[in-house]
This record gives structure tokens, C-alpha cells and sequence, in this order.
């Protein structure tokens, strides 16, 4: 892959520049319900699904996995605070976040000190609302600015959760996108946070952008998978139904599930900022505006750099181990010495120092403090001029 | 045991506050004449004996200890040097560092620049008395302020030093307080500094007061055993007298001989400032008030959370190890999600992760970088609601 | 060798001061014309061969030299570019560094326009000569202060490179000292670059400097090789020689010929600022003014330093094992205790502590933070006082 694979030709319909077209997708996205079950999952798939060949699975509410039981589907129709006269003072249709997810319904009439335990607020940050979630305990509630909570008066209110919380079923889409090989790269985004922009829409938005770039490559080294799977049970729902591809996973990224003992993936996180380590997260600053385009394509770029090493590294040996072969008779040194060597030719001599039959080409860039790329370069360079060969690997398995 | 074990029932009389009890006790060492033999070594153990039961080991001047042989004993009534006038200019009497310690005795009317050679001052600090000692060779001489000397006239001065050295013994305690194995814990503290405060007194006390918690925990893992003796000849009097317990010895602290090849113990050395890198280090500026009642306590329990882990680390295995359990039906896990994990529920995340029947949990709280008592506490509650299980220790004897 | 080496008698003729000789040679041979071939190569070792008796070996053009083939000679009796009035405007009898080294003969009447491919200058530094080369490109030109290139006007000039490229031998000079064992320590300095005095002058003055005082040595645990030879096609002529030298090399510092993958020696480069770390590199400002002596004298003795570790590291046996000897009644410690020990008691106890028959007098400096002279000085005294023996290391081979 390069990084103007997505340049290709049959790219999908839709604006030419990835970074547009990332926006344009959580623009769409961000004012859906979603969460780890319902309605806002299945059409957050829905529009994956214009741009990508998603396969779709349905897990029964009550099926069990491992340690924990698939939940009883969530839908909301509406819900609200209203004083006494009406006035919605907290609106769920005003904001996602304004209700505590899985919320159970509830129909009723309270004074503020009897609703208070069901208000969620953040004391430091008065004009944000937060985040939460009830998914394992029934229970509902409502998230406001804490300025707002400041300003109510004694009631009473009117207090309405019209939702659902009934069987149903567990939702999520993937993407198998053949290579060479059988040995997998996984690459999994959560599709169960309700309008938070950074996490998780930007992550849907990158890995959408992503499959399509790894489809369009000629060839692929790698199988390629994408998982479009809420987090902690959709990540334990997939790993419960393919126990037979794990063994094949090589590299992947996802979180605490994949890394579980029990299954001890050879996974990693790919994220700009951990969750936790910026005052927006889980929170209603977490929105449009705080996600830049241009952090959305160098995230983009920043992954398939990842791809190119992973399809690309490689070992090689050194043909002409004796002495520094003449490069400038084969055109590959400037004629004229004396200056300092570029990044091209210091790429050809740090190669030929270290391509014993061993050391891979990443192993050569990072012990010369050099991009990946201008080592594959030089290699390709040194291997056309019949100074490199490629050297097998060991375990490499393409049946 | 625990941070708060000194609040035990049953704790030896004294101040309720180990501050004040460590620094009551240095109150009464301070002014004792200690040296590596002699009445203030014994005067010492008494008083540490007021509150531990200590074992007290007297082995006879000439007995060869490897290298070395056990000097005579030193004691002194008194020194001074005298005036014409008869006025003593320095007085053993006034300060226990105006004489060098070891020095035989003598009785002569000297001239200022006869006197010269015996006399010891530090140039850079003309206001601090200098420890010196002169225990292997048959010497006297007084130590004094640099502004002091440089006051006095040519003489003549009459110079006493009325001391004994003659056969006799050198004096060590021993406590050993049983565990449920025979792997031992040596603490040492030395006794052989006269009035100098930070070094040795402060180290006399903590090890008294630790000696007192661990005594008073209902049980231990490791046997400790605590020693109070002279420095260099102390401790190799001791090796060369407990051949058998060495190869027992699992953790320790002590200095140069523990560690000689020969021996080759487990043990280092517990100090806030090494010697050497604080000025006021071997003279009269370690004084009481060089030492603060909350360093002590600072110490003391920093050395108690080492106990805490050698008695509590331990290995364990994961019994859910397919993806996380699910925390929240234990009550482990807050039912209401979307905050930011607390360091409670992160040391269970981390104990889980890493579990995996070969890591310890002191190798977890550092890859955590979470404190020993946090991951402690995790695997207690995890191993309460069967997610943990322990591993029997290869190695670790019972016998 | 100790530091004081260089004061031997029967040292060479010259200044009696190692940083005056350095400069002196310095001067003499910085107006030379030297290439990787040549008039200047020769004369540069008739220099060297004054104070070393070098031994000189040529090697004729056209010879296969792996994967290169040793240049036609090449010499130079003037050249310059001449305005229409008959002014040299660029002289190379004012600076070497005026004619692109291996420049071919050319005598041609030119305009500026056609002229300017043959030139070259440095925009950013605009009063220095640039050092240029074309040893593997049969071409010519000038190199000038880009300022000079400013003023020209558009000709037409006389141009004349009055050369010659013809058959003639590759030049180096050699010099062994053998030692105890035939185990060798390589020193390599480059001869090929004309008035340049940090990049190449100052490594054949220092190399020079230390082949006198290894030579004085009275013995040697190693041989030791010096080899002056022009870069790249001097090191591998001399590699493609000595194929039987090779194996018996176990220190030395050239660059990137020696450790190619297939002789892999284990060889570093010794240079107080890589190449291309100064702006000063391979042009007209790295002068004679650039280069002080003191820091010649210290690149001299730094590397004494490293010949005495080479020549002095051992493993020794601590043969009073059981703690600390008692080193007062050796004489080995001061008889007045309580002092913070000096650097020297410190190097006996750390080596008395380290010096299991397993660990190395430079491992024992290393891990204590001292000087290895601090620490061989030490092993000497102990050894002396019996407390110290030496193990016979495997593998260092007398034959």
C-alpha cells in the first residue's frame, strides 16, 4: 500500500478528499442514539454499510458469553424533565447525552430532592454534560451542566423515560478483506457511544477510510478484518464466535478483550489521546468541533504506514558483503563527493551494513533512526541492482 | 501486616506516637559515650532492652574474627586539655566528640605546637567538632572547632586522657522473632557512634520501633531477626559466629559485610542520604535537632510497606481468563459506567491482565505503576469473588 | 602506558611538548595536495615516515579490489580560471581546494554560462570553499567562495586544468608493533584529503603521535597495527591484502570498510564530532585555526586511556573473601577513622567487593563510576598486600 492508495480508481462514491469525506460521515453519524444495543447500532451500520460490504451479525439478547450475558435490547422514544408548567427544562431530544444510557421507563412526578440521586452532573466543567451509562443494573437518570441542575427549582417535575428494554438482539457488521495469506490483521472501531465525536465516531470514520484504501490495494500480504462491534460485550461477542480465527491473527487493535489472558491477541491500541488523558472525554465537549480533519488524515496516514510496514518489511541479504559495493558506477551515489550523504543514500549504506540474512528492513530503520519507507526504497534500489536479495522467512505460512 | 499495626493492643509502654517514642528514645542514647566496645555500647542495649526483649552476645577482646581480631575494650572517666590557668579548653566532659574515640590514655604538659599533631578540626565548618576515631591504632587526640583552635595561645596546655584499654568484650543484642518459615529478614542498626544523631541514633530507633510492630503482627511469613552491633567488627563478629543461619537469610539491610563476596548476602542498605552526602555527616552538626520526629515516622513506615510486600507478595492465576469478568454483578465495579476507572478498579483491571500464574504482584503494581497496597488490596477482592486464585511458590520453604 | 608515556626518552626528534609537535606536523603537511592517489600521498608519508618507520606499499592502478578497482594516479601541476585580462579570478595554487579533486585535463576558452556547471560554491556560506570530488566520474572543476562566483562577470575565461589521469599505484603506509600476542589492535588515519585540517589532518598527527608512544612502551599484551592509507579504496586494498590479518584483529577504529558484513571487525570510530555535525566539514573553514592544540592533546590522551585499558584490564579473585580485610594494618587505610573515604579507599573496597574471578577490572570501574586508572592502581596495591590474585582468562591467547 501507499499513501495515495486512495487515489484509486472505483474508490466509493463521495467527496475526493479523505479528510471530507471522514467529516461528512460523523456529521451524519453524530446525532444518532447509539449505544452497546437498538435502533442507533443498527443504523450507524446502515451507513458504514454504504461504503463498505459490511456482513451484518445478530447475537440473541440472553445468549451467553463467557463471563457476562448479552443484554436485553434499548430504544428510546422520548424523554424529559418538565416543570410544572410544561417547560422541558431537561430533553433527551435536545441531546443524546441528557439520558443515562439504558435507562429504564419510568413515568412520574418528583420534587427536585427526590430526583437529585437521578441527576448527573460535573461540578469542575458547570456547562457539560456527562456521560453514563446503566447497562447492568436497572436504574435511569438524566446528565445536565451543572449550571443548569443550579438554576431548577424545588419542583415538582414531570419525569419521562419512554423507553424499551426488552429482548432482542446485539448488533454488528464486519468486513473480511482477503490476501495472500490466511494470517489476519484485525482492526476493530466500537460503534456504541452515543454524540461523542472523538471516541468513538472518529474511530468509525478512520477504520471505514481505512477498509476501503486496504480493498482498493492490489495485493494484500495480510487478511484484513473490520469490526464495527460495541465495546467490552460486542468485542466478547465476536471473540466468543471465532475461536477458529484467532490463531490466525497476527496483528490487530482493540482493547482490554482481545488482550485478556485467555486470549492474549497480539493486539494494541491506536488512539492520539488515551481516553481519560483530556478533561472532553465522555462528555457533551466531546462533539464536532473538537475533531479536526486534519488529525482525522494524519491518523489515516499514521495506519496505513502501519499497513505498508506490514506488508512490506522483509529480510534481505547483502550480495556483495565485502566493503561498501561502488554505488556510484550502478548510479546510485552522486557523482560528484564530498557532501554530505542524503537520506536516499544513507539508506542504501545503513541496508547494506545490516541486511545479513537476519534483520528485517524495520530492524534497519529503527537502528538508523530512519523512516520505514526510504529503507523499503533503498532496498528496492540495492535489490534492482542486484546488490540485495530477499532471504525466506521461517514460519511464514502461505497455505 | 499493615500500615496501622502499631496501633496495636498490647504495644510496650511509652508515648502512643512513634515520632514521639523514636524521638524520646534518641533523647535518652544521645549523650552516651558509645564506641565498638565499652560501657556505652552496654548502656545502649539497656535501654533499647526497655522495650525489646533482646538476646545480648558478649564475645572476649583477641578472639579472631576472620581478618580481623576483637579490639580491647575502651572506656573512659575523662579527658581534657587544660590551660596554664587550669581552665579545660576541651572537655570530653562537655561534648563525647572532643575526644578521639579509641585513644589510650596519656598525661602530659604539652606547647601548642607539640599539641598540634593530636588535634583534628575541619577548616571549611570552623564552628563543628569532627568525629575521628583511632580504633586499630594506639593513638589519642582531641577534636575542636576550627575558630576554637585557631584561639588558642602557644601554651603550655596540660593534656589527660584518662581511659582504659585493656581486655574486655564486645557487646551486641539479637532479637529473633519466629515466623512461619525458617527464611529469614536481618535488620541491623549499629551502636558504635557516640553523640551523633542521624548516624547511628535515628537507625537504633526505627529498628526498635519496627521490631515492635513486626513482633506484634499476629503472624509472619518470614522469621526477622534484628540485630544491634557495632559496625565493621560488630558484623563480622556476628557472621563469623552464625554460619548457619546465613545461607537462611532471604532479605536484609546492612552495609559493607554483609555483602562481601564471601558471604554474598541478599541484603542493602536503608538510608534517606547516604554518608558522605550531607555535611553535617561524623560531626557535631548531627546533633538532635539534625533530626525530625516526621522523617523518622516517614521512614519507619516506608520500611514497614518493604515488610508489607515481602509478606504479601504472592503469584496468582486468573480463573476468568476469557475476556474481563464481569466486574459489576460482583459489586467490583461501579453500576454506573462512563467515569473515568478509579485506582481500585484499575488494580483489579491490572491484576486481571497480567495474573497469569508467573507474575507476582509486585512485578503488577510496577508494570501498573500502581502503588504494592493497591494491587494487594485488588487481589484480595478479586480472589474473595473467585476470579483469583494463588499459586503455590516453587522454592518457597516451609520446613 | 601511562599518561606520562610520551615523556620517554629516546623519543623523537622535535618539540619536547606532544600538543606542539601535533601542530607542527599539521602545519607542514596542511599545504599538500592530497588525494587518494598521488604526488601528495607520498610526500604526506615522507612526513609520517620521519617520526615512524612507516613501511610503504603500492599498489598499482587497475588492480581488482572486491567490488571496486584501484584508480589511475592522479597529479596536478596548476590550474585556474583566468578572466579576459589574464587574472586568475580562481587559482588552485592559492587553495587545493579551488580544483574538484581528480579533475581532468581541460584547457578551454569559456563564457560564465557555460562555465557554471563546472562550478561550485555554498549559497549559505558564502566565503567558503566547498571540497568537491570526482574520483569515479571522469569530469573537472572549481570550487570557490560563493560570494567570488557573485562578481564574476560573463566571461568569456580561460580555463586550465593542467593534470594527469594516468596508470600509476595507490599509496599507504604500515607500521606494526608487535606485542606479547598476536592478537592486534588496528589504528587506521586517511591520508586523502588535501587542506583540510580537522577531517583529515588531525587524525594523522594524533595517530602518529600514538604510534610513538606505543612503540616506547616497554612491553605490549597486544600488537598494534597503524595504518595510513586514503578512504574507502585505501581501506579495502589494504582488507583485500590481509585476509590473514584479519582474524587476529580484536580492537580497532576505521569506518565503514572494516565493518562491512563480511569482515564484520570489531572496530569503532574515535572523532571528537561526527562528520556533517559541523558546518566547518569538508570545506575551506575546517583551517589550521580550526584546530587547537589542546584538543588535539586530549584526543591523544583520551585514547592513551583507552590502549591502557586494553593493554591493563584483567580479571582478578578476592583471596580475603569473609568481609572487608582489614586494610589499616596493610597501611592501605588511614590509621584516623571517621573521614569520608578518598577515591582511592573507595577503589580498593569496590574492588575487593566486585572482584569475584568473574568480573573485569573495567566492569568493576564501570559499575562503581570511577576511573579504570583509579581501579587498576587499586588491584595493584591489593595484589601487593596478597589480598588480590589474578585468574587466567580463557581464551587470551600468548601463541
Amino acid at each position: 500500500v501507499t499513501i495515495a492508495a486512495d487515489r484509486r480508481a472505483g474508490a466509493p462514491a463521495g467527496p475526493e478528499d479523505p479528510g471530507e469525506r471522514m467529516t461528512a460521515m460523523m456529521r451524519r453519524l453524530f446525532p444518532l442514539c447509539r449505544s452497546i444495543t437498538g435502533d442507533g447500532v443498527r443504523a450507524t451500520l446502515d451507513i458504514v454499510g454504504e461504503r463498505l460490504p459490511l456482513e451484518r451479525h445478530a447475537v440473541p439478547s440472553g445468549t451467553q458469553v463467557f463471563d457476562w450475558t448479552v443484554n436485553d435490547e434499548w430504544n428510546v422514544r422520548d424523554a424529559y424533565v418538565a416543570d410544572r408548567h410544561g417547560n422541558r427544562v431537561v430533553d433527551f431530544r435536545e441531546h443524546n447525552l441528557h439520558l443515562v444510557s439504558y435507562s429504564a421507563p419510568v413515568r412520574e412526578r418528583l420534587t427536585l430532592d427526590q430526583l437529585r440521586p437521578h441527576l448527573h452532573t460535573l461540578r469542575d466543567r458547570p456547562d457539560w454534560i456527562p456521560y453514563r451509562t446503566s447497562y447492568y443494573r436497572r436504574d435511569w437518570g438524566f446528565c445536565l451542566p451543572h449550571r443548569q441542575l443550579e438554576a431548577m427549582d424545588d419542583g415538582p417535575y414531570d419525569v419521562v423515560v419512554d423507553s424499551t428494554l426488552a429482548p432482542g438482539e446485539l448488533t454488528y457488521g464486519e468486513l473480511l478483506i482477503p490476501g495472500e495469506t490466511d494470517d489476519e490483521v484485525i482492526l476493530t472501531a466500537h460503534v456504541c457511544h452515543p454524540s461523542l465525536a472523538n471516541d468513538n465516531l472518529s474511530g468509525i470514520a478512520v477504520a471505514t477510510e481505512l477498509a476501503g484504501a486496504v480493498a482498493a490495494m492490489p495485493a494484500r500480504r495480510y487478511t484484513y478484518r473490520f469490526l464495527f462491534a460495541p465495546g467490552t460485550i460486542g468485542s466478547l461477542t465476536w471473540l466468543s464466535r471465532n475461536a477458529e480465527v484467532l490463531p490466525r491473527i497476527r496483528h490487530g487493535y482493540d482493547e482490554r478483550q482481545f488482550n485478556a489472558i485467555g486470549f492474549d491477541l497480539a493486539v494494541g491500541r491506536l488512539s492520539r489521546t488515551p481516553h481519560g488523558e483530556y478533561p472532553e472525554y465522555h462528555t457533551s465537549a466531546d462533539d464536532l468541533d473538537f475533531v479536526q480533519a486534519a488529525e482525522l488524515v494524519d491518523s489515516y496516514r499514521s495506519i496505513l504506514r502501519i499497513v505498508d510496514v506490514l506488508e512490506n518489511d522483509g529480510v534481505y541479504r547483502n550480495c556483495s558483503p565485502y566493503g561498501e559495493p561502488q554505488l556510484g558506477r550502478r548510479g546510485l551515489y552522486p557523482s560528484v563527493g564530498g557532501r554530505t550523504a542524503d537520506d536516499a543514500v544513507m539508506a542504501m549504506l545503513w541496508t547494506l551494513a545490516y541486511a545479513d540474512g537476519s534483520a528485517g528492513l524495520l530492524d534497519i530503520a529503527t537502528v538508523a533512526g530512519l523512516d520505514f519507507a526510504d529503507v523499503r526504497a533503498a532496498s528496492a534500489a540495492l535489490a534492482d541492482a542486484g546488490l540485495l536479495e530477499p532471504v525466506a522467512e521461517e514460519g511464514s505460512s502461505g497455505a
